[in-house]
């Protein structure tokens, strides 16, 4: 399929990550290069900026600000979170026919996907040729079809460096640490707490995640086996722990619902003083602390994963080239096989990666349940990119003085 | 006051900081050079160490060792919370006197500098010629005597830099956000949250501080405004903030004290959730978060102020320079007049800084007391150290076409 001569209009859409304006980039500077292309056009908060026409011009942009921007965290153009109606894509449309946009890229997770993939078959109906393209992130690393997302190897990072920090803590004032870290149904993020562990015995001593049933009994006598066995213990649990019918824990406090049907998870210290309540009553210990990273996982700035940097500039620029031979489809990336650590980008159809998520396989998961394997710290180190060196202390004993003689 | 010959102890007590191993390294690093000092002991969690005999040497650690634990966050030696009793300072010197200890060295915060002082004055007591000296480490930055203390410098950074990470993802997804920040009675580190801001219209638009009454209505109504002004509003407020009768508003949920009479403030996310709920109810807006920054804001690893940590390395090698000449004494910091920051050393009685703490001086709060000065920021800003650069387009609109003619 030959390129078509028109516009481009590329847009941000749900939650923001420490990466996500390197895919902005990437595709702005790979436009510039097209000669199909002519306005490089930047909607403001994803679909709503079409909506409300709050569009800008990023060819105009310079280059020491695009390089700004792409090293800067969070959605540079903003973002929204919701699903467009047929009647949506109808003013899109007319907005976009205006503007005589043919290219539209829409950066975010499953969601931005579904919503890519809601425009491009829309426009399909109306005949309206317009390449639809989702470039994906998330820190959630939830996508299908990908061996990991833009976005997690940075939020990684940040959880990792987190709880190495907060074990450290934990070590000079013993008690029970629970940390509370982002990931709706997908236990990844949580997951990545584990390459905090440097030596035997570090923290975290246990981990939860959505995708086994959560279990109070279970999670009390957990904690109560690992305080016993280390004098404290530090626990990841993800938000989106769920009990045995599927029901999150913390969707006793939490009733907020975004247009997409996701109950809102974040923002809340809720699920964490809940467990650490129940540590405390229960085991009867007297220092538990509850900590929930929250924004910062995903926001922090200067906390970037090398190759997540580099990964998340790549699918920007490749969304442009296969834009110049396709009508639609989702970049994703895959690893390549062999010992050292590389990927390889491919472009699968829209709705391959829209809605449904993908969960932490079997084999990262331990058998009971409470914490992940080698297999998935090898799959996930190389994405987190080289952690902080931990000096620690040799520690020679010094023995008691012997009674003297006298 | 001419130097004894003897051993020296060294220990580390209160909350860990980024830079606390700095200052015992420092200290370490000084004593070696110091042909009066023999063994150069170092205590585990503060005089809990002496008490259990849980002692380890410190002069055995390669010179690797000690520059890789100056650059880890939190206490080497683990730290405790606790204040001796008169029969505790008995143990100790039993312990102490074995060991041929004649320098004591206490890293730590007011309380520290009062377990300080009470060992000094015991030891004086039973003429047991002991010098005692404390360290100043403090993220509170809330010790008399000082322009600033060890640790805070880096913990204003961590929160400087993920208010302002946390700014980017506001403007991205608006709403009301609620930062919760460490600081007991003193504001000083939630006011660092202050150095975020870059341009107009940055957060945090609204900080809460203990020196101020908490009034809830005001709140409310600051938020409202700030809300309607810029679309979305960040507040940084003080985990210690309190009522008009001193009542911290935290103290609903929390119940806990330690020896030296303090309540557990930290390590829950009740008042953000609080004042969130709050938010939700009483202005109607939807999306209204808190996140409480908790334990990251001390122990995060790799987030360190150059300023911070080199002074943090003095403090540690003047207290034994200063026991070499004098019993008894706590190392303070001051700063320079002149347009540089500049920084200068000073010893003082340890009674001087025991106990009482310090708070924001009125000309670095607003009138309103919502907010921080200019002179706030002055003073600030140089501890803390170069922030991240963010990277912002300059947004050149796009007008809508002219309806076409035909």
């Amino acid at each position: 399929m030959p390129a078509i001569k028109g516009n481009m209009l590329i847009a941000q859409s749900g939650g923001p990550s420490m990466v996500i304006n390197q895919s902005l980039v990437g595709a702005i500077l790979e436009a510039k290069k097209r000669r199909e292309i002519g306005k490089i056009l930047g909607s403001r908060h994803g679909i709503k900026g079409i909506l409300k026409h709050d569009i800008i011009d990023l060819r105009r942009e310079s280059p020491a600000t695009l390089k700004a921007v792409a090293n800067t965290p969070s959605s540079a153009l903003g973002s929204v979170r919701s699903k467009p109606s047929p009647e949506d894509c109808r003013q899109i449309f007319a907005v976009l026919k205006e503007l005589q946009v043919r290219y539209f890229f829409y950066i975010g997770g499953n969601d931005s996907a579904e919503t890519a993939a809601i425009i491009s078959e829309e426009a399909a109906k109306e005949n309206f040729e317009l390449r639809c393209f989702h470039i994906p992130k998330t820190i959630d690393n939830d996508l299908r079809e990908n061996d990991h997302t833009p976005g997690y190897g940075s939020a990684a990072r940040f959880v990792a460096m987190a709880v190495m920090g907060d074990d450290l803590d934990n070590r000079a004032l013993p008690g029970v640490k629970i940390d509370v870290i982002m990931g709706r149904h997908a236990g990844f993020l949580t997951a990545a707490a584990a390459l905090a562990r440097k030596e035997e015995g570090d923290g975290p001593h246990l981990i939860y995640l959505p995708e086994r049933p959560f279990d109070m009994d279970r999670f009390i006598s957990d904690v109560q086996a690992m305080n016993a066995r280390f004098g404290r213990c530090v626990v990841a649990v993800s938000e989106g722990i769920a009990d045995k019918d599927g029901n999150p824990v913390a969707s006793k406090f939490l009733k907020e619902v975004d247009s997409h049907g996701n109950v809102q998870l974040s923002g809340s210290g809720a699920l964490g003083d809940l467990l650490a309540q129940e540590v405390k009553t229960r085991l009867g210990i007297s220092r538990v602390r509850a900590d929930t990273f929250g924004y910062l996982q995903r926001s922090f700035p200067g906390i970037v994963s090398p190759a997540d940097a580099r990964e998340a500039a790549q699918v920007g620029m490749i969304a442009v080239r296969e834009a110049m031979k396709s009508s639609s489809g989702s970049i994703v990336i895959r690893r390549k096989s062999g010992a050292k650590y590389a990927v390889e980008y491919g472009c699968v159809p829209l709705r391959n990666v829209a809605r449904e998520t993908r969960h932490m396989p079997p084999e990262f998961i331990n058998e009971a349940g409470n914490d992940v394997t080698p297999a998935f710290i090898a799959y996930a180190a190389p994405l987190a990119g080289p952690l902080p060196k931990i000096g620690r202390f040799k520690g020679f004993p010094v023995a008691k003085p012997a009674p003297s003689a006298s």
